[in-house]
């Protein structure tokens, strides 16, 4: 199968352009100058003429089941929005299937071709409930990373002092965890199909050091991506204090956990060194602003970032922290709102530095960067076609800045995931949405009373947390 | 004629409620409790069942013929992103028109019933603009409240000392300026039909103390609301001290401008003493969100500002500061961006407190409110009733949390102004919006050059700007 795209604008090495690209079976296979590619006679052909074509951005930080908790937690600070969320998580596999639907749908129409999918898996179901996700993802055709949230110390050892909960059931020990993440892989792994699982240590907050290094040894052991929330909120930068005396970077660091293959979600509370730390190492930053500010964690240092040569990538967060999965929404706001961070605009994101931290960028963070994220010959052909003769790319003047600082919507024409056609003419082509709206119709989670947790913390949490602002 | 929405979900008095609501002519005649009033022979029977009914939004400040606009200018302080937007201004009265409608239709779609249009005119065709944007609301349907840009200081006189810039032409004068306004009140001020003209001084930056108290003559004599950009940016506050040698706000307050009449747009660099002035005259803050982020302008003190009593609407700013007009957009970033300022999260904005901020709040600020605003009996029919069946608000949580804190996008279903039904299933039935798209696929305004103003600031800017951050 070729399909040989004519005349389409896209970005090369940063700059607008009008190429020809041929796409041949599930990869790119040549980009050259308008009109100057062979047509053969058994190729699709498609005029790009007013079309755009771009690498599909990789939705790089989300929990696929929170769909079903969409519109349902309140703002809170993390601390305490997760007591809701224990609350009313998802527990039949079945809502897990098509929580990952929904996210793979959500993602691709908004421009995504890959997610990274931080995964709450049930305990004592996890190789059912990755069966379930691997199946979602399948029949919606997106590339998929899994990394089931793993996790050795109860939810109050993720709190400062005083910060006082239940400690709650005991969960697996270390080494158990690490035979369960074997098996995962053993039974899921698959690159050729696009489906990857990844090693997701919840974050150091909740993790021992064994779990954390364990993690680091199977990524290195069998090239998985090691992705983990690092320093969401002020109260885990309190704790990384108390319990190790450094950094929780440093930390992570010395425990081995740091590589090219590891991407950290949030890092809202990294300071220079600690971006020093993650940029020599290779890791990426996974900045997800609209969470950051639903759940008042503060603004990432995205911009001192990229300065230092960190890898920074975006993502949506689940759909409990940023009630939709729209990747245009979280690339414009994750553009834009770094704006007042730094006086001289000369730092400022660019659409085309945005875009490319969304796909490149992404793709890296997921270790895939060979793979996927930039349009180039040899690469998988993931690839999104957008059309710049819909009203929300009008009027005329700079598509990629009506793409990324506008407000789009069904602007997506096509889109290609290894080298498959997902989408045509703006209708998903492979599964039924019709079947997943009547699922989210009529499979809805019941909004939970304030949870007891909550009442029992709120006033902990705010005892330690707001009666000391500014001694950290 | 008479229309009944039988049990359909609505917020009074900030808590959802099932009720009927009867349309009378223009005018809600009343709610009551679901299933109540009496169904008559005559009456049009809505099914309110899986709907939401909510008064329309205002879209509290906007520029309508940067529709032009979209896409074209680049993120840059506004001082100098002006230089670029003067550069490529529209000057025909049909793009004005065609400006009108388009911001009319976007807001509309994302449920505004109401815009003000802090407009652009052309110089010498000041009324035959108004008239051009009289007519594109009124094609449309929508209430509009059209404040004229007008200053009789030139450019460069709103620059803090330092910020050379060439004078340029030297505007109208102050009488002449306010002998202008009153043609064209008496002209296109029409309340009985929804336009509304206001006085829009373009801010104190480039405007006498004559035409600012000029202004403020002509609102209390006439009953206009009085709108001007306030504060929204530090190069503003920096020439505040250097001209007034007290607050901006505290001058326009001794020059008797600030009333209930009065809304500010932006307010980003107000202090407590100025949000008490402003509380204290009845003034209304108009928050920007996206714009501001999109400058790097800074954060409003939002939360701060409706603590002290201050009215605070929401707008989208023009469509080169925001490259949408969407108020759904604005409303949820205008939400959650506050969150980060503020470590109490008992403050934080509530779904309900958006959506008063964005109705009540912007018909309060566009002089309306005894008029529009509030679902009440007595009250103008500017009403929109969402599809809470639509994929993008489900799973069924909480339809005020997915409506402001998602994404949703066509969710609308009906919308009524002054009783007139402008959305039927979704579809516009006044304007062609085909006609429109036409317009703006074929007259685009093509992207300046790196225009020579900017290039000829760029470096007093940044000498004056970047080089004393913190001095203020």
């Amino acid at each position: 199968m070729q399909t040989l795209i004519q005349s389409v604008l896209t970005l090369q090495n940063g700059t607008l352009e009008t190429v020809d690209v041929l796409l041949m079976g599930d990869r790119i296979h040549s980009v050259a100058p308008a009109r100057t590619l062979p047509v053969a006679p058994h190729q699709r052909l498609i005029d790009g003429t007013d079309r755009l074509l771009l690498p599909g951005f990789v939705n790089g930080h989300t929990h696929s089941s929170q769909v079903w908790q969409r519109g349902l937690i309140p703002q809170l600070p993390l601390e305490l929005w997760l007591a809701h969320v224990f609350d009313s998580t998802p527990q039949q596999l079945d809502q897990f299937y098509w929580g990952a639907v929904s996210t793979a749908v959500d993602t691709l129409m908004s421009g995504g071709t890959c997610v990274m999918d931080h995964a709450y898996v049930i305990p004592g179901q996890e190789l059912e409930t990755v069966d379930a996700l691997v199946r979602g993802y399948k029949a919606v055709g997106i590339r998929a990373v899994i990394a089931p949230l793993i996790q050795d110390l109860p939810f109050a050892s993720g709190l400062p002092k005083g910060c006082l909960l239940p400690q709650g059931a005991s969960p697996r020990s270390s080494a158990e965890l690490i035979g369960l993440m074997e098996e995962i892989v053993a039974e899921f792994h698959d690159p050729a199909s696009g489906i990857y699982i990844g090693v997701g240590p919840t974050g150091f907050h909740r993790c021992s050091d064994e779990l954390l290094a364990g993690c680091g040894e199977l990524s290195d052991r069998l090239d998985l991506c090691y992705h983990t929330h690092l320093l969401e909120t002020r109260a885990q930068h309190r704790l990384a204090q108390e319990r190790y005396g450094i950094s929780a970077v440093q930390h992570l660091h010395n425990l081995g956990c740091l590589t090219p293959r590891t991407s950290v979600a949030h890092g809202v509370w990294i300071d220079e060194g600690d971006i020093d730390i993650l940029a020599r190492s290779g890791s990426t930053l996974v900045h997800n602003p609209v969470s950051n500010l639903r759940l008042g964690s503060g603004l990432a240092p995205v911009l001192k970032s990229l300065q230092a040569g960190l890898n920074v990538a975006i993502g949506c967060d689940g759909a409990a922290s940023n009630d939709a999965q729209n990747m245009l929404e979280a690339i414009k706001l994750g553009t834009i709102l770094h704006n007042v961070t730094d006086e001289d605009y000369e730092h400022w994101l660019t659409p085309e530095q945005a875009v490319a931290m969304a796909t490149a960028g992404g793709a890296k963070g997921v270790n895939l960067g060979d793979r996927t994220g930039t349009l180039a010959p040899g690469m998988d052909a993931d690839l999104v076609l957008y059309n710049l003769d819909h009203p929300d790319l009008l009027p005329r003047t700079n598509p990629l800045q009506l793409l990324v600082l506008g407000r789009p919507t069904d602007v997506l024409e096509s889109a290609w995931v290894q080298g498959r056609q997902l989408v045509h003419q703006g209708q998903l082509l492979t599964v039924d949405t019709a079947a997943l709206h009547h699922h989210l119709r009529h499979q809805s989670v019941a909004a939970p009373d304030l949870p007891i947790q909550h009442r029992w913390a709120e006033a902990h949490y705010r005892n330690v947390m707001l009666r000391s602002v500014g001694d950290l």
